[in-house]
């Protein structure tokens, strides 16, 4: 599998899981409504553990514009191939709506309000405050990457064996991501990566939806600067630090 | 151990731990009733960590007839073997069904809707649609056996050692169903696995439960070919990809 | 340390946190009130993996006399030490309860229900019904001891080495138990371990509750004599099986 | 990064995800309110699992001034480096509950009562106490140092090697953590760190936030001498045992 396709491949699935999770707890007469934030954050957080599974041989499981510009600014990742790494992002991410949108349909259907179907796609604020909702954004992602850094020296340290840790060693960003949803979640709803807001937001305005509102254009700006701001803070203050 | 009766309990301890937290949330009076279903999917998670735990080094720890077929397309397992696993898988899930049947006899019983006694043993749509809800079992299915296409992958490249991790080498498949049935659980109750939702019903058919309805056969086909189209569209993908 | 001093201090820990998860949940006036069945059983599961983590390496970490009699059947343990064990087992729930209460001493005179205030202790059915209760407890603890064989013979397969998983290796049966409690804890809340519901009971017979009432002593052999006779069928089943 | 920078940026990622959690879960119009004890305890859990991931390799990742105190009374880290460790504790506490302030700023402004302000900074009892909340919280973290000694060891008997655990190495501490708050934090909260309550007393006192009541400094010292005292015992019961 080329890198490219792991990018594709690991977004879809890190989002037709994440949309998902979102859909089974706000649609109307699914089995997991009002399962609350554990269910929520449970479940991007294995989202993220299953898409770096995939990913993770092939491409190093980026899925996340922030993380392959923010590898790039420290010197762990080449510019050139940070274009085509975001291009898979963002076709993954869209792919991943689609199909979250697929088994969803009926309950989408059976959900008369604009805003909750919206909210299955895209993030959008508790309070709306562009200041506060972009610096929401800025640490949440801040925290992710910065954080990265950290699990890649470590696995430096500990070369790849033939005894290794298999498939656990997803776990750890995973873990992570679970921590930022739960603790930093609240205001905002953790995009933390542009393609995760932007190429659902963009199946939400192309797709049939029953009832469908606006895709809250004016919003998108922020789930896709806010990220890019924190991974430029993080890779900045982790060379410092170095 | 024979790998038949690794299939058997392996599956039969999957079915018990299974329908029995299903159980535990829904049927009246028990103590972790309305738990949610945070505690549903963690429960099945689980299940599937116990279910491989023990058939894991006997059998390969299939407990799921898609996952037979789907490793059987991909040539990662003999056709030869696929019969007797499916009659293991299927032996198993009755066996465990009966003895989770058996542990909650008393909350059938306080338990007077037929709707729910049937939902300890098989699964059922939030909303009826053909179409959809097939779709949803292939969708899910193809997650978990593509993911699992991955997983296995990793063992191969970290062969076994002195050194591996034993029984937490059971935990990767554990998470991966765990987010199938938060993330995408929602509609059908996730089968994607024809043993899990056959085996139950046929005892479901059989046992003398108290104000007992119908086992719904009309629906009963979805949870066994959903999950066995979803497993090929795995296997052709994984081997396209390659 | 000892392999007895081991016994008691690793009880005293489970059974510490083990009741002071369900005081949390079900005395009034807590932080953790009304936090459900997920609180009570990841609380459960993690007092284990406390528990393992310090007596592991010094007794085998049984902390429970089910356990000790199991692998004694099994031949894994010498008879010899049995009683001890057991004693050690006993006088360290009692300790751990005893903290337990200390910790919650104003919650529980806050708590004017009785029966709320022995369910910090010991366990006790949701449905009277002396077959199916002892039935309960035979069926859990009969897939505690059976599992916990598989995961010994992984370690016996994978010897300890400079390498090892260190604390993690007391996972699995932390999820394990995890996994009972959700699934099979319904309805007689899972002793599945004699020395967890009696010796608890004692310390509650013994101190000086306010508003306290019975101790409930009609029901207090069933989770005693069915972890026994669960262990025993497990023992019998996996040497068979072998 | 040196020692000092360790501690100060592990406990500031500790304090900015655990005050997170609680303002997420308590404070109004954020989406994870209402989540109850598992995501406050969860999210606690992960904050240890981050900062423990960063601050591990360069200065053991104490976090916490009982931590530091415990492991020199025990003989495994050197007085002289004590002082410099608080410090750092302190500062990092502080800098975390200041960017949790700035991430829920309109949460706060929205949410009228102080206590519920307060309470996302620092620590209460459910029921005042003087005696029984000292204890709490001397036993929560008598569980707490103790236990981390065996974790310690085992380290020690498992020396670091090129295919070690990574960042899953810092999964035992936050599971004790996780353990300890689900079971024992019931009553006071389980500061079980005297930075982790203080720094933000501080902070709070501090900062203008909009309706905000007085800090409780009459309650202060309790979650500053009761781990203190807890981290002696466990020592001293560490140093007997051995």
């Amino acid at each position: 599998m080329s890198a490219f396709s792991a990018e594709v491949i690991g977004t879809m699935f890190l989002i037709l899981l994440g949309a998902g999770v979102v859909a089974n707890v706000i649609l109307k007469g699914t089995k997991g409504n009002s399962g609350g934030w554990m269910v929520i954050t449970t479940g991007w957080a294995l989202a993220v553990f299953v898409g770096v599974v995939i990913a993770g041989p092939y491409s190093g499981a980026h899925l996340n514009p922030a993380v392959s510009i923010g590898l790039a600014i420290a010197g762990k990742f080449e510019w050139a191939k940070v274009p085509a790494y975001i291009g898979a992002q963002l076709l993954g991410s869209m792919l991943g709506a689609f199909l979250a949108w697929l088994i969803y349909r009926d309950h989408f259907d059976a959900t008369n309000d604009p805003d909750t179907q919206l909210a299955v796609f895209s993030t959008g604020p508790a309070i709306r405050n562009t200041t506060f909702n972009l610096l929401s954004e800025i640490i949440g992602t801040f925290v992710l990457i910065f954080v990265v850094f950290y699990f890649t020296d470590a696995e430096i340290k500990e070369p790849k064996s033939p005894i290794g840790l298999g498939s656990l060693g997803a776990l750890p960003v995973a873990f992570l991501v679970w921590a930022i949803g739960l603790s930093l979640g609240g205001t905002t709803g953790y995009a933390i990566n542009p393609a995760r807001d932007l190429g659902p937001r963009i199946v939400h305005m192309l797709l049939p939806i029953k009832g469908k509102g606006k895709s809250n254009w004016k919003y998108a700006w922020i789930p896709v600067i806010g990220p890019i701001i924190g991974a430029v803070i993080a890779a900045l203050l982790y060379m410092t630090l170095k």
